[in-house]
């Protein structure tokens, strides 16, 4: 992964020095968290990609559901039980599959109560699989009563039992906090369980069950996204600031909110990231979204965006700091020699679709930086387990320090009580 | 469609009185240029559900190209000219698709250069059809010589003509500006082509050609978009304030914006509508960004987002004033009596997930006015050609009265030649 800001973050590298160094401490704090490999502090989740009893326990759970009839793996779950595995698929897969419907085993993502998608899914379950060992059903959630994740499960176990029986409960994983109520009702009916520590937050979680249980059911080399995650974490806990990106992006975004740029542009230049995109907007918003303060994550796709919000970007108000996303992609694919409208942008005839990316990006780049709009850049080697294992831990980084610049509790959600108090007192009235 | 706003806009009759007043000249102005019937001002989009003429073109383009045999209608384009086709689209079809992928004729999107999205798009096309009568490649660009589009049709096209053979081109359709590079060269090999009126921009162009086509190639009622959209450019030219959700809206918008709330969310309670969402986003980032000010829209899906970004809207900056967009649904899809986990929220045995979604939404805004976070309200009397119309023509004129309000040109967008233009030289030195 490559991350670059000199001479377009808009900051000063002493200010970014300065900054940096009010958090020496913090990252010497990280660093023993690192070393104790337990579950007892809220930057916990540093440890998940070491975890190996963790992976040994999903390697079971693997063995004992999943064979070569697997078919769909459906994630119901939502928020932080169900972004990091959907950023994962989407970027590897996912993206493409309305492009590539025959290409099993698939997953399948129930978030939100849309009745429609719920029949539809449901409906699919039943008339596209001839037997139930075709399908994994994993309901995931922290607390183990997720209003929208018990309503999602329930509802298509009941299509799903009409057609293979009472034996569909051997087909359930549940990923949840330990002794929560999913987690007691589980036990009781010898449903397959894996924990979720106590003290990894929901948007902090992709590297435990929650994202590694269904990435891997499903295929995907679960080691390689560890891997690539334990690298980063060695990176963005370096002390010499120059060489920790995680570090550096939390300054800038820092600096450039002060200075009243409170939106964050997430541009990326590759559709099939548009999820990690929305796991990052999570991350950012419910972590440093707090007292007042906050920074306003949004996601864009390049160069499709271009054509939607660039107007706006370039000549609205100075409100916005922009990560460019991008990776690195071997395809051949080309405009033709020989073409049908051969006198039309006669400068792309023969030119490779991903060089026509890349100038898209340099120009837009090249634009912002005339416009004095602040940005950064991230470029992945290549979309993989690994490369996506890192930019989730190098984000994950990111924001710890950006809380302790903010002076926020990077890791709870105190707010959202109030609307999820409110639904359950109007269910229990109706 | 209703529109709610009292008690929540955070807005007094007055101040929305005064504002409404200001734009009575721009009304008549409006109301004059509905009887015209031409295509002399920029806001001549809103004649467009009238035009008979292009109606009658409609039908003829699609009963020339289009048999029962028909698969696939590709849509090359970017930006206006495609993002209201995807709109209509993905709400009435292509949101369900992944769990329904049997159901042909189906709508496919290229937009950006994505290589692999294109090697992907050209593979399903050459292997999942027969005969070229299965496929439509509508080819669409005002400008005639749109970067991305251009790229994406010859890339497409040279996998079709390897595999079908040069005939090919009679399957093109191309929507575009008249007398353009496309226009001409389309001409010249007698490829069918529909035209799209000068004065009228991408971003106000899904009731010409450029959605009308694709839309009801593949089966859809444009008749009843068309009338949709008739009553509702009636209803948001009425002089009387109350009954003007255009005109209300925009002036609580712009109010909001006066008053610092720039950040624009639309808050969307039916994963169907995100597409829809996306073509608002261009429609207001495009039209009101200049001179320095502008709204950020922002597209969050509800309930998904709650648990994704409700932390930060509920304490984070007071920058934002939301949009709630929802429709209402006819669904019995329940959580049965029966349950698998009984004990886990009760309260939910039994209920219409629909009516858990109505739970949601009414508790999210109840909090929400309690915090004071000002907020307007859609709802759609269901998710059809008809209802999908009206919406968009109501956001349309929304956007002409806020342009006015805000005393820019909401038809121009002259800040995005700057990376378009950068684009091509680059491409011309490599």
């Amino acid at each position: 992964m490559e991350f670059h800001y000199k001479d377009s973050a808009c900051v000063s590298d002493d200010e970014i020095k300065a900054l940096s160094s009010s958090l020496s401490s913090y990252i010497e704090h990280l660093r023993e968290i690192a070393e104790h490999d337990t579950y007892d502090e809220p930057e916990c989740s540093i440890f998940l990609p070491y975890d190996n009893d963790l992976y040994e326990q999903i390697i079971r759970a693997k063995e004992e559901k999943i064979s070569s009839r697997l078919k769909y793996v459906v994630v119901v779950g939502i928020g932080g039980s169900n972004l990091g595995t959907k950023a994962v698929y989407d970027a590897l897969k996912g993206h493409l599959e309305t492009l590539n419907p025959n290409q099993f085993p698939k997953l399948l993502f129930a978030d939100t109560t849309d009745p429609e998608s719920i029949s539809y899914l449901s409906n699919l379950l039943t008339t596209e699989t001839k037997d139930f060992s075709e399908i994994v059903i994993n309901i995931i959630s922290k607390s183990g009563e997720t209003l929208e994740t018990i309503v999602n499960a329930e509802a298509i176990l009941q299509h799903l039992k009409a057609k293979f029986g009472e034996n569909i409960i051997h087909r359930i994983v549940i990923t949840c906090g330990i002794d929560s109520p999913l987690w007691k009702s589980a036990k009781e009916q010898n449903i397959t369980i894996l924990g979720i520590p106590e003290t990894v937050g929901g948007r902090f979680s992709v590297m435990s069950a929650v994202g590694l249980f269904p990435l891997s059911a499903i295929g995907f080399d679960i080691d390689k996204l560890r891997m690539g995650a334990q690298d980063m974490r060695k990176t963005c806990l370096n002390k010499e600031m120059s060489e920790n990106p995680a570090l550096l992006s939390a300054t800038i975004l820092f600096k450039q909110a002060k200075d009243g740029r409170t939106i964050n542009t997430n541009f990326i230049f590759n559709p099939r990231l548009e999820s990690l995109g929305k796991w990052y907007r999570q991350l950012l918003a419910e972590s440093i979204g707090k007292n007042g303060i906050g920074l306003t994550p949004t996601v864009l796709i390049g160069s499709t965006d271009l054509h939607s919000v660039a107007q706006l970007h370039l000549d609205g108000p100075k409100d916005k700091v922009v990560t460019f996303i991008s990776a690195k992609t071997d395809s051949n694919e080309s405009v033709p020699n020989e073409r049908i409208f051969p006198n039309i942008r006669i400068e792309v005839t023969g030119k490779k679709l991903s060089d026509i990316v890349s100038a898209t990006l340099e120009s837009t780049k090249e634009v912002y930086k005339k416009k004095k709009i602040p940005y950064t850049e991230v470029v992945l080697q290549n979309i993989s387990e690994s490369s996506l294992g890192a930019f989730l831990q190098f984000k994950m980084l990111e924001i710890m320090y950006l809380g302790k610049l903010f002076g926020v509790n990077a890791f709870d959600q105190p707010a959202v009580e109030s609307y999820k108090t409110a639904t359950i007192d109007r269910l229990k009235q109706e």
